[in-house]
């Protein structure tokens, strides 16, 4: 332990750097090509063997890529900054997930750690912000890194390394799991879905910073993810003259409105708790015309699956009446799924043990609330589903800003004291 | 012509007595046991050969019956007061309404006169209200002729009366209609659709007041009518204890809630005014329990047939989805309806010219506007669909207060007059 | 404490009848005369010292009256049932609280038990229900004891009995608390407002059913209770005709049709659970009048109090905003509250090892979950706040129907069973 | 006369060349630099005394400028057109209205002629559409002269053409108004405020198309304005987390889908035909986020002034309760604006007369309908206060598609025979 340990250590400003690289080229999700092509590169080198694309994910349980315009945008973007045209085009249709596995000396069990590579819709803050300052803040405009995805990767690297240098320190074979577009909760479905924890006997994950906001923190495990849905609802009806023929339009933008007004009427649970939020309400084009089109954009939340699917059986029935008040039609299409979790307390507790006796950590929490949404959730319901060990830690850092906020920062010490801990859980789980 | 004039005028102190009387005894729409009853004796001695209830009226399109129990009531009352219970068992079912022939002295034409008997849902005014004070306020609580009818009643009795004395001052035939629930236009329809307009050549009718507010005037014609659906909503839902589980509950006032909103915004028509008012919601039991029951009261109106149809076809679909909304069923009943009309102003201006020679008027009105509805435009209609003369006159009086309010009254001297001027209309138009 | 159980089980006959009379003789919150006058006599017979009325209520705390005539009417009900007029017309205004005290031997704390005495507005069943067939069902139509409250005072008068026939078993004092208005969380406030428990060591209260659903069964503690607040809004429009001129009313139906709606989209709270309910919407008069009055009742609960004090704070804001909406005036009434209540673990405890080791019961639960509102959680803040001990006990019963329900019927064994463990209490903790 | 006809008619093709030049460079609402660069240079080459900006616009009447960004765009554009610097630089803040005089031979009255200059936002049609085919599409995207005011403004230059070489055939004076911003109603009521009527006799202005769809077609007068008002409401709240605090938002997209709402379910009015339409609604930025900002674009209508006037007024009430009812801030803005207009029948029938007798329509109607609105009637309305002669005329046209479709286009043969009649009006009523 102590030599993964010392490592871990020595790779800080390597750390560092390989996440300040992908900080400077934030991607959004599914079109991740930059990031995953640099991934993909160092892992090959380092011994790793690597599968990508339609073999580690389902593309029918993909949700919400962005538009093909956009898709394709980004990938040419990507060519211009080095990545290969032909494996862009392997990529095409959101397929950027990577899965790499090494194996350790001797026979040991799989252990899997996921790490999720996408940006956010963020314009980053320049004045007074430390990327901006230092000379690695986001060459893409209107993308940012406002959630530390940069940090997962780069966790991920320091730990494939390091797991690379040592293998006699584990045994068995380690996995490891780059995803998409964790941001809508849109790719961890499509990698589950695809089978690449068949095999997994333990599953690791984790986030920087949400509950744990100080550096030499950790939390072992997560709970209160919220099972979350997102849709969008599109109507269509009939555009007419607002003076002369108002009667023979079919307005879309009232049923639009009127869908949002009840969507957030939608009745509290008994049960537990639940959430609606229609976030995006975009309607009509001229001032004097019977709109013809209205886009409504929600989720719903659930202390529970079973509560977020009342919550979106609910909101599909409210839509559809909705159109049928204003005599329009419903297009209505699921954008991103995630599920609740109980965690895992045996594992969670093995795992502050092994943080506490480590050293490293000032403060280490059994387990701290998320009270959001993660689609790691569907790795972690497919790992208790099979009875096996698996937990989302928090990994504690102080923020500069909330997550999401163009001014979001971390403090880059937990990148490396990460990857030390997740070497350790390696090479102890491994030997299970 | 004068000698109908003379005894309309020598009828006045009956005409009056007879109008005290109605109104003493105000009964309600689909109800006028003792209205009709006074009515058909009299008719009956004087010579008249009269029908009432299934002969004259379809009972498939009578609108809004009361309450079995409301009927029944009602009915033993109208036994307390007299009414044969032979009589009021074959009333049954709204079966009221009257059409009394006489035949005069040679050949003719039938002209036919429609008058209305139902009273108001009104509590009559006491202190400083001239019924209350001259003896003949309603002895019926809540019950009050607050729109004429008693005195259109008395205006047909006294023409029946001329009619009966002067058999030689017209030929053919007279045809008088006396009509059950006016208010709530419901009964019209049902006695148009009996087929009793088939034989007539020619149609008149009245109202006292609405727009012509002084003694001695008269319009000869009316225009401006609403064509109007009455229509109730019954939502029933599924209830639920509002604190252990409201998700279970289908609630029912809230269905109602967003009907009454969503009807109130079904789009104006670029082809004429419109109408929409729900004057009635009522919904649940209890404060913890998710309403399982939402009633909805509503009218629309058009100007144009063509216009209340489109608002009655759009709050059909509203209220169908508003119960979809909620997942609560729909119950729909059209409770009445009246038409829109375009008057005869051929007719108007030979009745405007006949008025103004009789020089019993001190103005006459080619037409006034009524911008409000009346079921008798079902007759008027069907005359029109014919090709036959008709018109809808304003009997001008002045009024101690508006239409449907408690101090409601009118100057009894538009009695005998407008008794005198429909008996010139049979004199006249029997011989056309 | 043998003695007393043998005490408790000899009136289990006595506690029955007094169960039936009161069941027989049910009586809405705050018109308890015939309830209060009862207990009233009793006590004083067996030597309490009984204070009723202002002497124990503050009237300026007390939530909503029923309409001075309902009350009046009660009043002369409970007149004709015997109960002195001069009794009845102090308890005018609600005022039918009751607290009575008995001195034990030796110096001791005082210890408070809490009954609630109000029936609930349901119409009791009769064709196989027990009340009906062993004739003691209610003999007022459309009150019953649907929620037990017959029971508790039951109760109440058998521990009573055992106390003051057992002075020697207690030391200090022992306080009996009989509250009116439970149904509708109206009248506990007004009691802890008075002062009755400025010198009270040690609450206890507690409700049949519930949780508990066989007989022979306790829980010690009762979690989960939802603050609660009850309150009217009252819209008041103008009228005036929908077809001639709409424009010129104000529309109250409107209006509350729009706060249902808004009220139930009131936004979830981050910190916990919370409920809205909209139970009742009475609005309009006519059907072609532009409705002038709207009434919406409603309730707003909370797993803290800071939540339904946020709820109420929205909700209030809501129904003003749609008062604007309409241009409306509002009147707007609290017409009860409760209170959330972390509960007293460690009383809780004893409780429960006292009643295990009594061998009466045949399972004990520590605490079981109230997922409603009850407005002794007023008492029990208050002796949380004096850092005094207190519980809410939940005593077991076999139930007919669920609470509420025209068929709920309780097993009369808990009766005595529970008298006999709170003389138990009352014996142990005045003694601390 | 004749002279003028015949002069009229030897500018068919200069006339045409003109609206195609027109065609081509469509500009929006307050940025016409190149349209009134055009019209000034070959005016002032006439000998006419021009006029514009703000000699003859008052900034302070003027409605809805489009985004400063977007005006500095339109005038780079325009430079690049040809339009001199410092004529650009004399119209920015939308100062582009024109005034141009010209003297007849000796004294008469003075009489105005109104164009309107700008275009709509549309995208013209290609495949199958005359300017694409004949190579005067326009040059502009999303600008289009969709509506015919490039045939207008070619009409005005063929009239001030015609009047420039016939001098001897009018007294008195003739003023030339070139009005911005027709679309949104946002120019008219600038240019009247500026008070370039007041020593004006008599006024004419007219418009191609309409109700007028056949070549050789005229209505002398034009009726069934709408008065009309368009606005725009912004809301601002407060974003928060949908999951974790739902509660601390301030939820600006409710606020709008509620305006939306309640605006078309204001009363309609008795008195006459009112429009309601919410033409956009656009609110919210991310799914997860309660939404901070939202935006309604509406416009209302009346069949008078008063009624629009109650539209407005009801519309502005219900923007501030419904910013209340979710704790948010409401900027609200006036975007355009026009009246109503009775026509004046006696100075339509004297241009009936004239045209009819001209010989050159084969079919003159005394007046057709508008049902929609036009600033012209500032000027209108304005004339009628004063008791002078105005008409509003429609320049019959067949027309390839309706007025804002992208396939709009119409027969240049109304141009000439446009510009001759109103040439003979000029010659008519300035010798008055």
């Amino acid at each position: 332990m102590e030599r993964l340990w010392t490592a871990a250590r020595a790779l800080e400003q390597q750390a560092t750097a390989w996440r300040r690289d992908f900080h400077t080229y934030p991607e959004l999700g599914l079109c991740e090509y930059r990031t995953a092509w640099r991934i993909m590169d160092l892992l090959t080198a380092w011994g790793y063997e690597v599968s990508f694309g339609r073999a580690v994910m389902d593309p029918d349980l993909l949700y919400g890529l962005p538009a093909p315009e956009v898709m394709e945008q980004k990938r040419l973007r990507a060519m211009g900054e080095g990545v290969p045209q032909a494996l862009t085009e392997q990529m095409k249709g959101g397929m950027t997930g990577i899965v790499a596995t090494i194996q350790g000396t001797g026979d040991g069990k799989t252990v899997a750690f996921r790490f999720d590579m996408d940006c956010n819709e963020v314009t980053e803050a320049t004045e007074g912000h430390r990327p901006a300052g230092e000379g690695f803040a986001s060459l893409h405009a209107g993308e940012m890194h406002a959630c530390g995805h940069d940090g997962h990767c780069a966790i991920g690297l320091t730990l494939a390394k390091i797991l690379a240098d040592h293998r006699d320190a584990f045994s068995g074979q380690v996995k490891l799991i780059f995803q998409p577009a964790e941001e809508g909760v849109r790719g961890a479905k499509s990698m589950v879905g695809a089978g690449i924890l068949d095999d997994v006997d333990c599953f690791f994950a984790g986030h920087i910073g949400i509950g744990a906001r100080e550096n030499g923190t950790l939390a072992a495990l997560t709970e209160g993810f919220l099972a979350c849905t997102k849709a969008d609802a599109c109507f269509t009806g009939r555009a007419s003259h607002a003076g002369l023929a108002p009667e023979e339009g079919k307005n879309a933008l009232l049923a639009a409105a009127q869908a949002a007004v009840s969507l957030h009427g939608i009745s509290r649970h008994g049960k537990g708790a639940s959430r609606i939020n229609v976030g995006v309400l975009q309607a009509g084009a001229g001032r004097n015309v019977i709109p013809d089109r209205g886009v409504v954009k929600f989720e719903t939340r659930g202390e529970t699956a079973e509560i977020d699917e009342y919550m979106q059986s609910e909101a599909h029935r409210i839509l559809q009446a909705c159109a049928d008040l204003q005599g329009v039609t419903l297009d209505y299409e699921i954008k991103g799924s995630s599920l609740s979790h109980e965690p895992d307390r045996k594992t969670g507790a093995e795992i502050a043990a092994l943080a506490r006796e480590s050293g490293q950590y000032e403060r280490v929490f059994d387990c701290l609330p998320m009270n959001a949404s993660e689609d790691c959730t569907y790795f972690l319901e497919e790992m208790r589903k099979q009875g096996k060990p698996c937990a989302f830690l928090m990994l504690g850092s102080a923020l500069a800003a909330g997550h999401h906020n163009g001014r979001f920062d971390f403090d880059e010490s937990v990148l490396w004291r990460s990857a030390g801990l997740l070497a350790c859980l390696a090479a102890t789980y491994t030997k299970r």
